[in-house]
């Protein structure tokens, strides 16, 4: 079949450039120094056997994190990002993941401890692999890139009356056969495993003289013991082979062939013959060290390129191509990192047929331009990814290349692991979503939940666990609450009836335009203590308390006529003598408490206002509000009327302990602290919101509520509470990151709500 | 304690202006002709003992309708408006209910069919009334009126040291003595059971000569047997003396005790000494034939003045003051309605201090106004209540009192039916809501819920049934949804996500900006058929249609160039073949199914188009929009434009049978035609809008679907059938009132689902 001419006379090139990528990427625990850890697998990440992102190869300290599908390369790789923070920030204090993928720094062979699983299977099959190759050789880790043709255009490929599988078969044997023949080409580009410490090899092989490009892909790396050979002339030919080494003894199963590139969709090969090759695995790339997680966009848009050329080529290689281009890796393995390759020419032409063939499908510029940037790395060694890499080495210092190997790599990560905690509260490769929705991400990562993003902008996610699926807006939106809960609460009349009637205190407001209004409605608030205040009011000015009713009425009404000096609208309200908390109530339960105080500095005798602020905005929370949990305190106009009416300015200097309050509102979009106050609440006002929230039929719901003295029981006269509000989907990230006191991880006890077959056991306070 | 004084001091005005408010009216069932009819209550209503709205009094043909307590008097009469609309609707064909007091056309003693209830002693107690009084005497009718005062005007008038339920019970007795000292005046003003026919009376009993202002409160009315004597001297005098009246068998009962006013708050009598007088029911009041619904608002305001009045007076009745109001109100109820007074004086002074009363508190004038012209009835006693009735059967010609007085009852009744079902998808008091919320609010009175109106511009109700609460927002918006069904629907894309995954089919549809994208993207659509059109379109201008694809590239792009000369954003959507239908989906059943047409006109080769329309719209349904099920047809630019593209205009006469479509879009809201299809569709279709309303999760869910071919069962390609979109919150009137075919009345089904412990069996069509 003539691709190209196929894909261009019938204009298939947007279907040929679709496609669904996955990346699994291996990386061994290791300590600050580079030694690999002998500790568990984190239980965060619970049983591993079924978490589909996070897994242990072969040893307990080989992490193996793994992307779902995804249909473009960029959302491949933000996963493999997402993942990797999860799980940077669940590791132990001290412990990291190696940027290389030899590994670095081995503990006596005794001490490694294969992975823990439940299943005798996978564990009879890991002692096999100790007997066959030692416990060292399973230490490698690489990168694993899945590929799949758009079910569209192998469909629309498909000449009249072809069968489906078989045509689809063929594709994919003609993409592998070739990227056998080219592999050659990639592991000039990108191979990155130079060295290792002697100790890896058993005694007496003959190893390398000096650094090589990959280590790993070459014999002496993460090979098949003796001479395997499997077939690939046919699918039909590649099954027998394969199950004969298997009959024979060579191998113990069909997953020990290490093949640079295999065929996935059936779990024996022989249902691929009727099941069809659904995508394929290639397994060819060591870590690089200089990417955070192991891969860049830019190598990941190269393989994509590659792979598709090998379909795209007119040419399809035979067993003698295959076994030249097997041969053609092993030697470019295997050389100088800074060695010239022996099939240049082959390469930059290689190359420019990749390019020419983007140019034929309209690809995007860019991509382009990336390729042609790889044609200097064949003329200049020093400039593919193992070239740099033992440049950097050699920059290094001291002369013991092995010393300065694992120096390197210990030093790439810890420097990973700190970039992880830059912006601990964030998932940054979703930080185009709200906050919240990225605390949930990050926990459903960690738990393992199936996790689908409906609409990004729209903060809409689909979990599952199983076959069990839930959906979640703005992080606390789901099935859990009834349709009602939320149009009551949006509804203050509705939901003052609902609450009054449900016998909880909730204060009575009333609203008057005119003088003669509110004088006949006097003996309605006449015994009890009420605040007068204009509609809308600034710094307090029209406002008058009684905290003890009216018994006068000159006394009403001449507070109603300095409130209507101020607004042609007043209000006549119970009072509520106390202090505001939030209550985040979530499934019948009061989950977090938090005090709210208006944007503040405390003096300290010697820094001007001024400088107190900045010296506070430097709060590593603190930020535009939206990309961090808080929100740097300004200095403009309207602080500077609230300091100008404490009589201070900017330039004032506080007394040491003074405390400045630069703001009435207590909102933390202002610029104000948020206070944990969970444990310090007395549990009677926990009970009375959990109670609001149920009478609302909320699941998830911030009540807001005046309390005179929260470490007193709550008595039912409103002197004690009130409540002022209920929201729906209540602010999270205030709990979960609060200025002060205990961080409540709110996002998990969602999870919790939405599956409780998890059975989550969630730590009163997690403060990350 | 004077209470003037009181008032005023303590600026309790607007706390004695308010109260609660309730109203009990009692009415027969008569056929056409006046005669009292012998069917049962009607089985609508349920178990007539529990239903707190609709209720049978003595005989099974005495209605007793039951207003829920209101704070406002105004609220008070919406009720019994609404009451009375559902009870005339839900009445066979046939019935009507009597507007007088006094039965009409009585049926042999024997036909009348004592009330079967359950409950042996309700039993026992109307077969003690039979004995006592005879059938015919318990059929008379009138209304009572309840009064609370306010719980805080009660409580702000306590003396120091008081006790409350003492405090609280002399109010109400100074309230109930002044009442009986001068309730002739009401019955002078309000009295309207002038006669009746002499069957009704025992023979041999002595009747008056002529009409008298009011038989029912007059001896020969509804009034105990013997000479019983309850002293109202004190409470614990009352509870005595009506205690020695059951003991010594005077009464059967309590209850039995027909006083003009009755204290209210418990059981027994006796218990009114713990628990105190709740409120007070006043039973002086004959049915006003002139009130549809057998009281006004203006004597219902009237009744309010005077029975504060009778608080607000310095004076309270003794015993013999007592004994002598008797007496009045005996002699005034047995005049001529048309004698004068001899308490003329009395009567004037009275309305003078009620009004002066009035004033002092200063109550809104026209209430004042009001009372003012009370005084002209006391010169002109013609233009009393009674007055007004008998010049109307004078008027009435012929020579038969009692005949004339049939024919005018049996007349009004028949007209009062007949306003009920002026507008009957409307709930006239309540019409300031949506028509589905009246539509809701309708059944849930005939079903005997508790309502509660939370906010009516919200369309917020509380509904409830025993102990279990429900809350409805618009009508169909409740607890039974998920709240994330809605936010999913909200959302067209994640829909889409959502159902597409579920297997539904789900259109594509994909925008563009420029020639050179939608290029691009070719090969996604040569082979399918599709629709090209611009975003926006005005009459089709720009679309092209590829039923089977678009096989060569050039005629895809020459669709393209179409489509943006008309907008410079374009669409390329998967073309559905067929019409588009309305489900609407509740609890995972498709209840309905709608066809909207658009605006449209049928020709008679006669008449105009102008002319087709202005008769399609005198039909009943037709009007704004919103206060009716349907819309009028507008003839404006954009009806003349769609002509115009049919080479027509709004002189143009169609031939006979000729279709005119004047309205690309098919909306209700544009004179669009509904058509209901529930019996039509194949159910292959019905199941699947429940399907997709299941995967959305929602409890309510309107689907809109494109059928091919609603005759034939749903196949799974898109050719077959395709989803628009799914929507919450769906419009119901559409369906309970549709242009033609069947009602599905919604409403009720909605009901159905809040509380299933109703069990409602809903026939598969109500025709109203």
């Amino acid at each position: 079949m003539d691709i190209p001419q196929q894909v261009l006379s019938h204009h298939l090139a947007p279907l040929f450039l679709q496609g669904t990528f996955g990346i699994e990427k291996e990386g061994q625990r290791i300590d600050a120094a580079g030694n690999i850890v002998t500790t568990p697998h984190p239980t965060a990440f619970g049983n591993s056997i079924r978490h589909p992102y996070i897994q242990r190869d072969f040893a307990e300290s080989q992490l193996e994190l793994i992307t779902p599908p995804q249909s473009t390369l960029t959302d491949t790789l933000r996963w493999l990002a997402a993942i990797h923070e999860v799980v940077l920030r669940a590791l132990p204090d001290g412990e990291y993941i190696s940027p290389f993928s030899m590994p670095l720094r081995l503990p006596p062979e005794a001490d490694i401890q294969v992975a823990q699983f439940d299943s005798p299977e996978d564990v009879a099959y890991r002692e096999h692999l100790v007997r066959s190759y030692g416990k060292y050789k399973q230490m490698i880790s690489g990168v694993h890139f899945n590929f799949q043709l758009s079910d569209d255009f192998v469909r629309a490929l498909r000449p009249a009356g072809a069968d489906p599988v078989e045509h689809r078969n063929a594709l994919y044997l003609k993409l592998a056969k070739n990227l056998l023949r080219h592999q050659w080409l990639l592991i000039y580009l990108l191979g990155a495993s130079p060295l290792v410490e002697p100790a890896f090899y058993p005694t007496g092989q003959k190893l390398p003289d000096g650094p090589v490009r990959s280590l790993r892909v070459s014999r002496h790396g993460y090979v098949n013991r003796g001479s395997i050979h499997v077939s690939y002339a046919s699918l039909q030919d590649y099954v027998r082979t394969l199950e004969d080494a298997v009959t024979s003894g060579q191998l113990i199963a069909e997953k020990e062939f290490y093949s640079p590139v295999r065929f996935r969709g059936a779990k024996r090969a022989r249902d691929l013959l009727t099941h069809g090759i659904r995508y394929l695995e290639i397994r060819l790339f060591d870590l690089n060290p200089f990417a955070p997680y192991g891969i860049e966009l830019a190598d990941a848009r190269l393989i994509h390129a590659f792979l598709l050329h090998m379909l795209w080529m007119d040419t399809t290689a035979g067993d003698q191509d295959i076994a030249l281009g097997q041969r053609m890796a092993q030697e470019t393995a295997l050389q100088h990192p800074h060695a010239p390759s022996p099939y240049q020419d082959e390469g930059l032409q290689l190359l420019h047929n990749i390019q020419r063939m983007l140019q034929d499908l309209g690809a995007d510029p860019d991509w382009i331009a990336l390729i042609h940037t790889r044609q200097a790395q064949l003329h200049d060694p020093r400039t593919t990814l193992g070239g740099r890499l033992l440049l950097q080495l050699q920059n290094g210092g001291g002369d013991d290349n092995v010393h300065r190997f694992h120096a390197l790599g210990a030093s790439l990560a810890r420097q990973y692991k700190t970039a992880a905690y830059q912006r601990p509260y964030a998932l940054g490769a979703f930080d185009n979503m709200e906050l919240s929705t990225q605390a949930l991400l990050a926990d459903a990562i960690e738990l393992g939940l199936g996790i689908e993003l409906l609409d990004e902008n729209d903060q809409f996610l689909a979990l599952s666990y199983g076959e069990h699926r839930e959906y979640v807006k703005n992080g606390n939106m789901t099935a859990k609450d009834a349709y009602i809960a939320p149009l009551i609460m949006e509804n203050k009349v509705v939901t003052k009836k609902v609450l009054e009637r449900a016998g909880f205190n909730v204060p009575r407001s009333r609203q008057y335009r005119t003088l003669h209004a509110a004088l006949a409605d006097y003996p309605l608030h006449a015994t009890r203590p009420i605040v007068i205040k204009p509609k809308t009011t600034n710094y307090g000015l029209g406002i008058t308390i009684f905290k003890t009713g009216v018994p006068d009425l000159a006394d009403y009404r001449q507070a109603l006529e300095i409130a209507l000096r101020e607004d042609h609208e007043i209000m006549v309200e119970d009072y509520l003598a106390g202090t505001e908390y939030r209550f985040f109530v979530l499934g019948s339960q009061t989950l977090a408490v938090l005090l709210r105080e208006p944007a503040n500095v405390t003096g300290d005798g010697q820094h001007t206002i001024a400088e107190l602020i900045a010296e506070k905005n430097h709060h590593p929370l603190r930020g535009d509000g939206v990309r961090t949990p808080l929100k740097k305190i300004s200095l403009g106009d309207i602080e500077a009327l609230q300091l100008k009416a404490q009589g201070l300015n900017r330039s004032s200097v506080p007394a040491k302990g003074q405390k400045v309050q630069l703001r009435e509102n207590s909102n933390i979009s202002t610029g104000g602290d948020s206070i944990d106050m969970t444990d310090q609440m007395h549990p009677s006002y926990k009970a009375l919101a959990a109670g609001i929230a149920d009478t609302l039929g909320a699941a998830v719901c911030g009540v807001d509520m005046i309390i005179a003295d929260h470490t007193q029981p709550a008595r039912p006269d409103p002197a004690s509470w009130g409540i002022i509000e209920a929201n729906f989907n209540p602010m999270m990230m205030m709990h979960i990151y609060p200025y002060k006191g205990q961080s409540r991880r709110l996002t998990r006890h969602v999870l919790a709500m939405l599956f409780p077959e998890l059975e989550l056991k969630i730590p009163s306070g997690l403060t990350n």
